[in-house]
């Protein structure tokens, strides 16, 4: 039984919400259950320096969490002068996955940021911020594609992200806090639509695990991320 | 005119909605126009160092804007490694403002924190941050008397805040954006609404401005907290 | 009855001198009773690259304190690593009083910063520091016009700080440190001798306060800054 | 055809040489290829705060490259005053990994620190690190046992590592900085003697890639570790 | 011809005033020649964790340079963040020259800090501070002593400092900044009233030296020291 | 009687071993008894913004110690965020002690870094590091002459440098860490084979010290620094 009480392969309530933000070129406000991510693309007309010339766009990420997102508050980065590692870890994973699925050549020399800021956290915090990033990203691009900066659109792939564990002996699909804090293993995996793979991270918390596990784990990843492709669409409309 | 159309002592609607954050001991999302602050109160069972002993509690805010929650991305705090000091300004104000509205020895020896983060920003986030925090501290210590962690309620006052300003030579109330970029002067009044003054913060911007001026930013800004002290006192029930 | 024995509405004994230091396009050591700044004005012949191309100049403002200006010894920033939000406070205050009596057209491209080192500290610094930085600034817009850098001397007005407060439920003016360590409120009024206002920070320390109290301080604030504004004379010669 | 001339499932040439520090508890300095790492181990009689008390160990790791064991010369991270993400991501996951093979409540309250600096670096310096770090930690383990500090061996697993990765479309097992630089897609596998999986960390770099060819890299790493297994053992004595 | 006209073995005129700031439990200001160094004397009743419960004080020193005490502005250490190594090496040079006199054992486990600020710069700094900090040590020891917190003064010697150099071919003592930023070599001697030597630091700056050179450096020295000795003995009284 | 049972005037064995790091444009591991040191030299286009158009060249070092090349682990300097005041002063006297054998007009605008990294220490890390080095800047140069960067070799000396000490009331040559760690006193010199002094840093440990025994270190020096460029010359070939 799982603590939430859902199916063993069942996703937590997805909703994604475009426009909150008021001023970014894309926007996105994903809930999976009681976590919340607000994730923003702002696109800036030029690329960062190593890049220059080189004809080729740049998609980049950072990920924060608020204070007060978790059950006991945290430091915040800013005031402590630092990002943590676990920080610099997630917005590294959410920028390799989104610019699998773009052309860079497509894009020209502009530079999209994503932001994605946790408002509150249940777990599956990277995740989400991956599933709503991409849409962000799209309306950046519609917009961008709109007002004739980019003459198609870049994109060659749809991505979205789920976790997955064992939690006491049972794999299951999508680990909300309670479960994640108590899990055996759990890994993360960023797919396409397509059924390509972008990314797996897969680690051992309690115990190690063998081949059968993890392959149970990438079958219900493939059934959650088939439900968070259709979400994301419904949400770009 | 306004670029809003607004009259010229005419607050921006607003709206402040409690338990936003799910883990918080109170929070409150501050709505005043397109001006959105999020508003959290954490509590903990201590004091910093240097008050430890003397039998008082500890208020103390921490402020962020997310970074695009502006019209153009600005740098993130956390990745840069440190606030800014315009951020350090607004934190310490903030603090100073609830201070002031609490009986500290009544509390006994807890911390409570004030994290406001800016979701979206249109002018006045100092403001929106104080009247807010009100809001979600009073949340927090109805908690804390609730399980009786405390055997009364400290608060000794009702505290809001709203800038006025001086826009093309007509004094206004509640600068948006628009008219905050381009303010002959402008000012920070935060109130009591049992009349008290808990502090002013009046600044020339393009041309320095007399007594008579001053005094009409002021009637104008207890005009606006008598309104605000309204919202609050529905938004706590 | 004030601690020094002054009477209500008397300043601290003023004592501006220029030259103090070897190298500074401008300097001035002032001295309000135990108060010590040396304030240095340097000029470089360029802006910071956000006002490039616009043809107007550009004045800022540092600020520190020895660390054993105080009665114990406080951290060194520089060792430290970072500025407090108190010094980042007060310099930027410091730098938007002295920019408001300058025509930054006037200046041509190039930038004056102003150092206020506090060398002895008896409450008043920030005030003192500003008072003494107008001195220093105007030696150094002199030593441009003699070397013709500048075409006409672009000050547009004089500015002076002073600090009021009430003490024992009294009005009094330019507070020391035993009153502005045990002060009801304190207000800092940047004023100009035309008798605008350039900035007001009027803030509760122990209790909150009416408008008619506000206006003692600032009745206080206007006698005290005309008396600055003859020491600032005297001492320009 | 690699460019190294290896092929597909070969490792590159693989030592590992204790002792090679003076003064760690335990050291290993391994070489594969043209990659070397020196890895210590390193003890001390406590946990850090958060885990006083509860009678358990803690192994953690750091991970450096000096400046010029790349092509071109990197920056220290010491003089830039902080570790890169990629740093801090790659030491969490030798620690991670180094804590699945260790019995914490075995090890009673002591620390030992991983440090993994690499001396030349031609690709998979991180899994190079873990396989190494493995045997400094039990050099370690050995001489805390043999003084009587521990009762009996904390060890209860065997951990290795090795990268693999799809180079011109065909999977090839450790792969080096030629190949890793240009790989369609490369993956880290971190893995026991017993067959359990630690860690895996899957990127697509060019392309996405499918579970068949996910499945050979996985196969390509059980080859490579049975081989870094008995190069330990024979490290070890 | 020494560009000041000084002959070879002179001094450049040498002032100590007592005094200076308020608050220290001894100050010197300290003026060679344009050199102006403010140093103070602060005493905590504790010393630094490493050094606890061993019944030993602890003298150490920070350095600082306001911005512009120099020819052109300096950035503000505490503004970057850090301070230079240049500004380490002194400090950590005048803690060891003040440490060299003082008898720790004899202080019981209080600490010294001396805080040398340079006001004015015209070459020597470091040897003047160390000179002028070991006025403002014996005037603290002296108020200790006074107030019964030590049973007998702790100092076992007299230390002073001065540069020599080799300018145009020709040994001359006490460098000023004409003279220091076109030396041939110059030394750094800290030495004893009793002849012992406390530190040398000799550095070829255009040209290698040989030790003629450096003996007839070492004897400009001697003979500095001597009038340095005085200088500190009258400010003492 | 030494601790190692060396003569007075022994060096510990020496041995410098070239091509260590295989990438380095030059590199030198430096053994001196159980002090190793890696030294790369590592050559870049171009000089830093302040050198820019004068037509010289640029030698700068950087210094670091592994984490547990000592006894006890130290911090590790990247993890802690800056670099300590001893780190920075030893690379600095590295510098200067290279430059000083260099003529950087015949370098042309080309800068080389000196990376000094102790893999283990046991005293005189610094001295190896400056005698490592001029071996890895050597070869670095020959490299650059053989590709006809410089049209001819830029050295104008050959650099070493050796520590000595008194140690029990006698002068001793190459201090090992046993007998550093308990000396009266102890002196760097940085020699050239022509007999240039270069550099000499002299300290006090525990009893100041008088010119004979400075001498006496002097004359250890010169016949160390004898054996040393012996040493390169021959690991130069």
């Amino acid at each position: 039984m799982r603590p939430s009480g859902r199916d063993f392969n069942a996703l937590r309530q997805v909703s994604i919400e475009t426009g909150f933000s008021r001023h970014a070129e894309g926007s996105a406000l994903i809930r999976m259950g009681n976590t919340e991510v607000l994730c923003t693309a702002s696109v800036e007309g030029r690329v960062p320096p190593f890049m220059r010339g080189q004809g080729e766009g740049w998609v980049t990420a950072e990920y924060g969490m608020l204070p007060r997102a978790t059950h006991t508050r945290g430091d915040r980065e800013a005031a402590r002068g630092k990002q943590s590692g676990r920080t610099q870890e997630i917005q590294r994973l959410i920028g390799r996955s989104l610019r699998a699925v773009v052309d860079r050549k497509a894009m020209g020399e502009i530079t999209v940021t994503l932001d994605c800021d946790v408002l509150n956290a249940d777990g599956g915090t990277r995740c989400a911020s991956i599933t709503g990033a991409y849409v962000a990203m799209v309306m950046a691009f519609r917009k961008l594609r709109t007002n004739n900066v980019i003459k198609s659109m870049p994109m060659i792939g749809q991505v979205a992200a789920v976790s997955c564990g064992i939690f006491q002996g049972n794999p299951v699909l999508d680990l909300d806090y309670a479960e994640d804090s108590g899990a055996d293993a759990d890994a993360n995996f960023i797919l396409t639509a397509a059924g390509g793979i972008v990314e797996i991270q897969a680690t051992a918390e309690k115990y190690t695990f063998d081949e059968a596990s993890f392959n149970a784990l990438l079958g219900l990843a493939r059934k959650g991320t088939m439900e968070l492709f259709a979400a994301q669409k419904a949400a770009l409309g």
